[in-house]
């Protein structure tokens, strides 16, 4: 079966660039001298984290519940779920715990960790909880200086929760422009969770993890000195946003989108192809892409022209530009097929339920991928 | 069970809201003396397919293969696939008509009619064609004086292929302002669309239908003179960008998702909440209410709350005017659920693959919706 055999729009998965993706984080986290949890939410695709796995991750990071129920059922017993845990979820991870798989789970605040001890204590069950740390003001988690930090950590401990480390994720490092500000930011990421475990440390908690990353944080990053874990999940797949950010070049994005040409205005200079914003995704990116670059079926990139628009299932491919090139029509009639590369792979790839897994034109393997809570 | 039974994120849907939609719309069709052929693509789902037929509809509209298909295979035998066909899909659509379902298809160029006889005569079988008309510049389709209009015809009845007759979807409705333009793009669609069917018949096509549509063209135009067949989707669940427009309030809006406090950032008056992109969609509709309006448990707005910002598993609920309202943490503590409505229930129901059906707090249903091709 080769790529023009498939239906369209699909999922392409370039195996030789994702098991390139995979080799080069796994010997970042090394060099830096920490082990790598990646982040499966890009995507939710087993055996994409079997190869992170083989690569040498020790364990996986997940954003949903289902995530850690479809992975721990694969057997993956170590996993960070890595979104502030609420009362009602707590049955359902002590329910995936108590069939061995050690899911850790993290919160911020006094009233979490609270409802956490009390679902301990009438369960007679012993949670691994990480503290989240703000290092970016972006989104959730303490300041290192928060008074709160050592409050959290004291209900934990005196709780009877198992208290790990504290972890971060430093969003802010999507919005850097150049390797300067991405090293800078890597850093401020590394120090300021540092300082939080020491916090914890002086107050008489061990802390042994602390947990920090991202994609750009962690492929720019000059020292991890005081981290013991790295998380990433972008990277397995690389998109525009990582190629804008200079955290990957255009041969390392794995995921694209194949579609069909289904029509032409040529006054406009415009090419409709069956790949519109159900395919792709709204995520627009960092707004310099449209919504994807355009690609001939083998994936050279095809200059100039973008997806500059999108209904449900209508992309509209001109030139980046804004000319009209009355040519594109007799360049790409009906029927041709083109790849487009996406501004967000784990927005994109959350479209659809399978990869078709290519080696050149070769489709070598269907990689099924799940979506939803 | 009840909406507190549910884990969060979840997809609801409100089935008064969602029997009125369906029972206006008819209503309109009705007083317009058109029939309404829904298009499903919002909803993706039988059970709402199902209230549309038994409320009128004579027909479906789809944007996918796979939504004629899965619909065909629940009986549903008069099926339009509303984007423009490519000969990679004709073997498709033929096993579909052969197994009893019309299924009409559109297409707006030569070469794609030249395709579509071609397969028709190796194959023995006579398809069902309307031909597309671009009434408002911002998609596919022919113009009603485009010189190819009848040289597509002629293609297509000299080849032996059936022409019911043409098709429009007037997209720029979406970017009107006010009551006055809305009916004016309403009256461009109708009249456009009926000139085409003019200059068909003056060459000699019967053209027997004039298919044309949007929820808001639909809501507003004030005669459909020449029409036979109105087409609209949203209007079963409405949203945020169809109140924009005026086309429907608060109360009509029949999805929404439900979500639980995670945390909060008092400093900033920033509540968290675990629906973020993934669950709300990336998109942006007109940009003036963020990623959706903060509703509480039991889809009361909270004036002023919108989530303004989004990663992929966290929503940032916030004040509208940016301001710091420190009081949010204590009003809706961790563990709070609250409801969101969508931008555009479109995208936002596709991040889910079913809907809780609710009557007050009582869910009293299921309902399975399908993604992908």
């Amino acid at each position: 079966m080769t790529i023009a055999d498939l239906p369209t729009p699909a999922a392409l998965l370039d195996a030789e660039r994702l098991n390139r993706n995979i080799a080069a984080m796994q010997a970042r986290a090394r060099a830096l001298g920490v082990r790598l949890r990646p982040h499966v939410k890009t995507t939710k695709c087993w055996p994409v984290v079997q190869r992170q796995l083989a690569a040498g991750a020790t364990g996986i990071t997940v954003s949903t519940l289902k995530e850690a129920e479809q992975f721990a059922a694969q057997g993956v017993s170590d996993i960070l779920y890595a979104v502030g845990i609420v009362p009602g979820k707590l049955a359902a991870v002590r329910a995936l715990r108590e069939q061995g798989c050690r899911l850790t789970v993290i919160l911020d605040s006094v009233e979490a960790a609270e409802a956490l001890v009390a679902h301990g204590r009438a369960h007679g069950h012993r949670f691994d909880v990480m503290i989240e740390i703000d290092t970016d003001g972006q989104r959730a988690g303490l300041a290192p200086d928060a008074p709160a930090l050592p409050a959290v950590a004291r209900v934990l401990a005196e709780g009877g929760a198992q208290l790990l480390g504290v972890m971060t994720h430093c969003g802010a490092s999507y919005g850097c422009r150049g390797e300067a500000e991405l090293a800078a930011m890597a850093e401020q990421e590394r120090a300021r969770c540092v300082a939080a475990a020491q916090v914890l440390r002086a107050a008489g908690h061990a802390c042994p993890e602390v947990s920090v990353g991202s994609t750009p944080t962690a492929l720019f990053a000059r020292s991890l000195h005081g981290v013991t874990e790295l998380r990433a999940g972008v990277y397995a797949f690389h998109d525009l946003v990582m190629r804008g950010l200079g955290v990957c070049g255009t041969d390392d994005i794995a995921l694209s989108v194949l579609t069909t040409v289904i029509g032409h205005q040529r006054d406009k200079g415009w090419v409709l192809v069956d790949a519109g914003w159900m395919a792709m995704s709204r995520d627009r990116g960092r707004d310099d892409c449209g919504y994807g670059v355009v690609c001939d079926e083998a994936g050279r990139p095809l200059p100039g022209l973008l997806v500059t628009g999108a209904n449900q299932e209508h992309g509209i491919v001109s030139r980046a530009d804004g000319s009209a090139d009355a040519g594109l029509a007799e360049r790409l009639p009906v029927g041709t097929r083109l790849r487009v590369l996406p501004n967000h792979a784990c927005a994109t790839a959350s479209q659809f339920d399978r990869y078709a897994v290519c080696a050149g034109a070769a489709v070598t393997a269907t990689w099924p991928r799940f979506n939803g809570w």
